[in-house]
């Protein structure tokens, strides 16, 4: 056993939950997180509704346990995407990139769960304010979409506890056991982790993106976006190095809009090829060295967890 | 008692480092430090010899308890600082911003301990490989000089620690015993803490300093010099957003230089102008909110740490 207050908000075994990672975290991953005790949470962002509906249906048949899906808020479909995703059976709804406000009663109505994820104490302020359960404070070492104050996870996760009523989950940096104690000692009440589970057998992405996550090293990831404040961490790559030389040249709008995109997540993704394509990844891609089961992931995460709090108990024996 | 590896190398009771900052960590602070069981560093960056000389007797006159020198390397006297220290009586010394390899063994000869502060996991590799005793690694929340990598401390420590033997010691977003007990689960020996020790009775700066410290909100500072290369925290105030806008606009080097420059750091510390002068400080400013004694912010750090590790036994219990 292993229980915060968010586990039985969630009804799961363990505080951890999945990022939602798109074109990552599809029904093979999200089951086995799922079934393996943590919340798997499918990467809806780049997805049309009757791919959610497949997907979800898919899990369905891999766990009879909670699961959810990720929406960004800034799709014009998002409110269709919730209704789908509940309809399919998901039981929690995550979302990020937009105001919680808009949304939230709705779902909750419906029996089900909902997370935002925030990325400074403002946003912590409003999740809470919105009525969403649980809030995901995420730092700047994640990968993928990233805040534009930079606040990272040791400096944000405290000044949010502090600030809300509500669970605090921690995100960013996070790959292990010993991610997982120093959240909960830092207040949270769980984790999400997104890198970590790329390097997984499940994880849907192209052998190549999980190869380039085991392969970072901790100082090969770079944010870019931050002249048009979207900023997004993923691999240094031929790609980020363009556009972050297009960035200090001060590119337009429209002409980085054009070398980012979606289709650059594919490229990756799906394609494989990790010079043109987007490989969101967190600095803790760094850290991470093997492919393993989601399982391994979450019980070796759960067993570190218990062994450090073992030893942290020495300190206080001398 | 809370002891780790560190205690015993450098002498002391508790793995509690004041991290070296020029103007404020001056001799009242230093010895308050050590007194109360951390480790003392003065910030000898902007100060000439005789005035590290003075500093270093008026701390010998106050503790008997070890105490250390913080010398930024890129200083052109750095070899004479460092002699005049130990001379003084500096049982450490901390270097930073420059290779450890050039004085580390010199240091040891004299019977000192050598703290290098490093900003990436090669930053640690070359300080074990230097002959350094602890190193420090800092991350991308923390206050003043700031590593290019960007790199977090939640994400940056267990990368360090599994890339070197010596003992690591993390910075960067800690001011309490949460943050101790985070960044002992993650594998370090010790915190190094600044920003906490702003705002304490004992700390040189202008009193506008200490209450600029305790009003940041969370994202109430950012990094400027990143044009440069030579990125700095500070708290955002008029000089900073104009410095910001110099950069977008592309300014050389020459004109950014003359905006920065060390009497920034004068003009806030001495004089008390925050707006105008460089208030440093991490991102964890924002969670600190009341100036107490060094000795408080150390026992305090101890003891909610302690209670920290009980309630994480909890989750063993259920």
């Amino acid at each position: 056993m292993f229980k915060t207050k968010i586990c039985d908000i969630l009804g799961i075994e363990y505080p951890i939950l999945l990022g939602g990672m798109i074109w990552v975290g599809r029904s093979n991953l999200v089951a086995a997180v799922s079934e393996a005790g943590g919340l798997g949470l499918l990467g809806a962002g780049g997805m049309t509704i009757p791919e959610i509906e497949q997907d979800l249906q898919e899990i369905r048949e891999k766990t009879q346990r909670p699961f959810g899906v990720n929406i960004p808020l800034v799709r014009p479909d998002a409110e269709d995407l919730i209704q789908a995703s509940i309809q399919a059976g998901a039981r929690v709804i995550s979302t990020s990139a937009g105001n919680p406000k808009r949304y939230t009663g709705k779902i909750k109505e419906q029996g089900c769960k909902v997370i935002h994820v925030a990325f400074n104490v403002s946003g912590a302020r409003k999740s809470q304010e919105a009525g969403v359960d649980v809030v995901v404070v995420e730092g700047f070492e994640a990968g993928g979409h990233n805040g534009v104050d930079e606040l990272t996870t040791m400096a944000m996760v405290p000044q949010a506890v502090r600030a809300v009523d509500i669970p605090v989950v921690a995100a960013g940096g996070i790959c292990d056991g010993k991610g997982l104690v120093a959240a909960l000692a830092l207040g949270a009440q769980g984790v999400q982790m997104g890198t970590r589970f790329i390097a997984t057998h499940e994880a849907a992405p192209h052998p190549n993106v999980k190869k380039a996550v085991l392969e970072v090293p901790d100082n090969g990831t770079c944010i870019t976006g931050r002249s048009l404040s979207g900023p997004t961490r993923a691999v240094r790559n031929k790609l980020s190095e363009r556009i972050l030389a297009a960035e200090k040249e001060g590119a337009s709008p429209e002409e980085l809009m054009e070398m980012i995109g979606e289709g650059r997540s594919i490229r990756a993704c799906v394609e494989g090829d990790c010079e043109e394509g987007t490989v969101y990844c967190g600095q803790i891609g760094g850290y991470v060295d093997s492919i393993k089961s989601a399982r391994e992931v979450i019980e070796e995460t759960i067993s570190e967890a218990k062994s450090i709090i073992e030893s942290l108990q020495g300190l206080l024996s001398q």
